[in-house]
Parts: C-alpha cells; structure tokens; sequence
C-alpha cells in the first residue's frame, strides 16, 4: 500500500466545478488521488475535466457524500483550512508542520485534509470537529488563496514529507529495522459516538443547558488528539456514572 | 525597502492571459509584487483581470518586454524552471532550496525566476543563460504542474525563507518585548486538586480499581495543557455526579 492513499482531500460545498478539477490536477501531481466531495453545489462539467487535464481519473474517482461527517467518519486525524483562525490558537498548524503530521499518521490509518467553501470556508460548527486547522503563511494584506492553490501547497508539503520520509526509510532497510508500536487512534465516528454519550448523559444530569459546554469539551479533546485508549477510558467513566443512576 | 520587492516573476511568451491573471494572485498572496511579461502572445483581457482577483495592482503594474534578455538585464541572480532537465544535472535547485538563496541574494541585489512556455518550457538558449534551474519534487507519473501553480509553490518558498529570514532578524532585535495575552492556564496546584478530586470520585463509583486510570488521565489532560477554563468546567461535571450520588 501507498501512504499517500490514505490521505484523501475533502471539498466542501464547493461552487465551481472548475475549481474540482484544478483541485484533482493539483492533487495528481504530487501524487495524491484520493479526492472526496461533499454536496458539490454542481456537476462536473467540461471545464472541470479540461482543468483536470491528465488527472482525469483522480475527478472520476471522486467519491461523492452528502455531508461533513460521513466524509471524515473513517479518518482518524482531520485537518481543517480555514482563514478566520484567531480564537483557534492552540490547534493552528503550518504547512510544513502539517504535511510532516500527515504523513507520520498515514502510517496508522486515514487522513482527511478538508477545505471549505470558496467564499466562506468552513462553519464553526465543521471547524471544531478537526483536530487541527492548517493556516497558510500569506501575506497579510492580501491572503486571498484560490482553492486549488491552497490544495496545491498543502499537497506539495505532504509530498516534501513523504519524499523525506522514504528516504529515510530506505537507509534505515540497509539496517533492517523493526516497526515501532505507535499508538492507535480512533476514527472519527468513534469519538463524534462519545460526545454524543457525553451529551445525553450531563443534559440528563442537569449540568449541559446550553451548547457551550460541548463546544468547549469538543475544542479539548480534538486539541488533546484522543488515543483509543485513553477514548476507552472516558467512555468507560460515562458508563459508571450511568450505572449509579440507574 | 522590502527585500520581496527586489525579486521578479519573468513569464515568457505567456499563451494565455487567463494564466497570467492567476499568477498575479499567486504572487501577491506570498508579497511578491514584481511581474515581468516577456512578449506575451495575448493582451491581458477581463478574465486575466477576473483571475488576478485582489491582485490587479500586479497585473497593472506588470513590466512588458521583448526579449528574455532585457528582462533580467538587471538582476545577479537568474533562475529558470523547466520539466525537461535532464541534461542540466549540475545545476538543478529544488523549490526550498531555491527560496532559501533567492532570499540570501535579494539582500544584494535584485533576482529573478524565470517560467517558460506553458507547452514547451524554455529553451536550451535560454536555459543556459540562468544560474540555477528550478525542479520540482512532482509525482512521476504525472508532473505536469499549471503555469500559475508553479508560480504558487516558488512563491511559497520564497515567502517561507523570508519569513524565516524575518524571524531571525526580529529574534536579535527582541530581548526587550512585553509577554503575549495568551489563554489563561491554571497553576500545578489547581490540576492536582481536579486530579485528586476525580480519583476520589470515581474510586467512589467503583470504577478505579488501580492506578492505572489516573496515570493515563494525567498523561492526557498535561498532554492536552488544560487552560482555566476547561478545567473549571471538567470540574464542573465532578461536582454534578457528586449531586447525584448524595
């Protein structure tokens, strides 16, 4: 298996079919393929294929869902663009850092790098359910990134990584070498499945009366990048608590 | 004088206006302002101007000449882009490569990055007459990269090792500086009363048999860096249980 087809690019709600496939061209070029669109506001048309050019296979594979969630539903990390960053400090990542991120966690399962509307990006609402939000270097007085230009550098970083990766990884089968137990983590149906248990249990508890509490519990734990482990663990405390007021 | 200013993008017998109109934003989005046309096939038209978005003053303001040589009469350092490289072995210059020295050599003097011909490059005249030729690191099986998306990627790494170069510079003028307002985090003592106050808690409920679950909580909510108000609510949903429990 490549690495890099576990990385797959999600499209959201995006208006101009010409802008999906100077996406899937973007993508082929540094050897990304998996390409996912979610409620694409139209067709794919002439224009998108024309652009697409010799990535005409990356559009036609495009898989095509209706919503943000079964998007990512199998991905266990989920990066977020976005320009309007300032109250998610603590979870910005940078291209580089974030194409070195990516391709270290394509190793243990799927990645979902997802870019959000041309005019609007993502909503708040998307946003708090990835685990880190890539921001690109602009310049500040003018920062206005087309779509498939965005697309192009954070493939290009994931690429730089994936180079830099292989080749350690070829001078390191000189000395053959043993894998390394990493850690596992979970997808993110697993943990949308605990906020929801979450939920259910501190509203029947009388402490959630409104949404903030989850905001900020979702804001923590996407921030914290949950371990199936330690997931395990906070779904066995809910479990407890549940048994008590029975 | 900003030392971006001192860098040009050269396009050489652009085919397409529509092509030029993009590059003009990829440009300004990194703060590269200088754009040199030499001999475009075409006048720029409204979708160059439509392409170029917020970066018409690019596009107005562009430099159009006739030869390749007027275009760079001016500058110390010329670096041209080309997929057909083979025979130039000695050389070659990757993309953060390049963006490092272009930064390194705008400090003295003006630079230039030369893209050829959206269908044929430049040519082994031309080639010749550049100090370093740029290569990107593209998928081999298909690197065929658009004129404006290249523009984009070189872009980026000259603004990466500016930046760089800024953040240096910044770092021996410092010393002096105020502390940031960050997020507002709570003392040692704070996390270890929430810590002990969630052991007695869940030991109640039969749920923490040994030291294990504490061990790995600690490890995630250090891990996570709780902030004062994320730990004020993880309390809040402790005292909550407590409620019931009574």
């Amino acid at each position: 298996m490549n690495i890099l087809d576990q990385i797959k690019i999600v499209l959201i709600e995006t208006s101009l079919p010409a802008n999906i496939g100077s996406v899937a061209r973007a993508m082929k070029t540094m050897g990304l393929h998996q390409l996912c669109l979610v409620a694409p506001q139209k067709a794919i048309d002439e224009q998108a294929v024309a652009l697409a050019a010799g990535a005409k296979d990356v559009l036609d594979n495009a898989h095509i869902v209706t919503s943000f969630d079964e998007a990512v539903a199998d991905c266990q990390l989920v990066i977020g663009t976005s320009a309007r960053l300032r109250h998610l400090q603590s979870s910005l990542i940078e291209p580089r850092e974030a194409g070195k991120l990516i391709i270290q966690r394509a190793n243990l399962g799927k990645v979902a790098l997802v870019f959000g509307r041309e005019r609007v990006g993502l909503t708040n609402e998307e946003l708090l359910k990835c685990h880190y939000h890539l921001n690109f270097p602009t310049n500040p007085d003018y920062g206005s990134l087309n779509l498939a230009m965005a697309v192009q550098l954070a493939s290009y970083e994931i690429r730089m990584a994936y180079l830099t990766e292989q080749a350690v990884k070829n001078s390191q089968n000189i000395a053959k070498n043993a894998p390394l137990a990493e850690a596992d983590f979970p997808n993110a149906a697993a943990l949308e499945y605990f906020y929801q248990h979450t939920e259910k249990l501190y509203t029947a508890l009388g402490f959630i009366r409104n949404e903030a509490v989850m905001l900020k519990l979702r804001r923590l734990y996407q921030r914290a990048e949950l371990e199936t482990n330690e997931l395990n663990l906070l779904r066995g405390m809910l479990t407890a608590v549940e048994k008590q007021l029975k």
